[in-house]
């Protein structure tokens, strides 16, 4: 199975990495780009049924891949077909 | 309307983040992860035409966003609703 994890900065948390790209963006010639955000994503492949692995990836997610102070995150698991 | 761009390292290329991710969850006492790979995503709001936005995206992808020789980006546009 395929688990991906998708951590973003909570909507209230300044993102001066995103301010960069935006401003890049208009330095590029590419207008109309009201906002950017920057986020981290990581894809596990992963060996277990799905009920443990959300609740085992939910705990990865809360104590290692996000800072629950500043983040937030977002689990999707795939089936591999 | 949101774009979402996702960069992730091609699969040929080394991921040194994604093994210290692996490692730590096995750390955790998670086992059953067989790879973990970590990426980038970058959400921008945009203000212009749908055809315009997927062209200039594409065109900040390659230039700014990614870097073509070893990552791989994959663009999603997302209208208001």
């Amino acid at each position: 199975m395929r688990a991906r994890v998708l951590v973003r900065l909570k909507r209230e948390v300044l993102d001066p990495q995103g301010e960069a790209v935006r401003r890049a963006l208009v330095a590029l010639g590419i207008d109309g780009i009201r906002d950017a955000r920057v986020g981290k994503i990581i894809e596990l492949e992963v060996d277990m049924a799905p009920e443990l692995a959300q609740q085992q990836i939910e705990r990865a997610a809360k104590s290692l891949l996000a800072n629950p102070v500043i983040e937030d995150f977002e689990i999707t698991l795939e089936n591999d077909s």
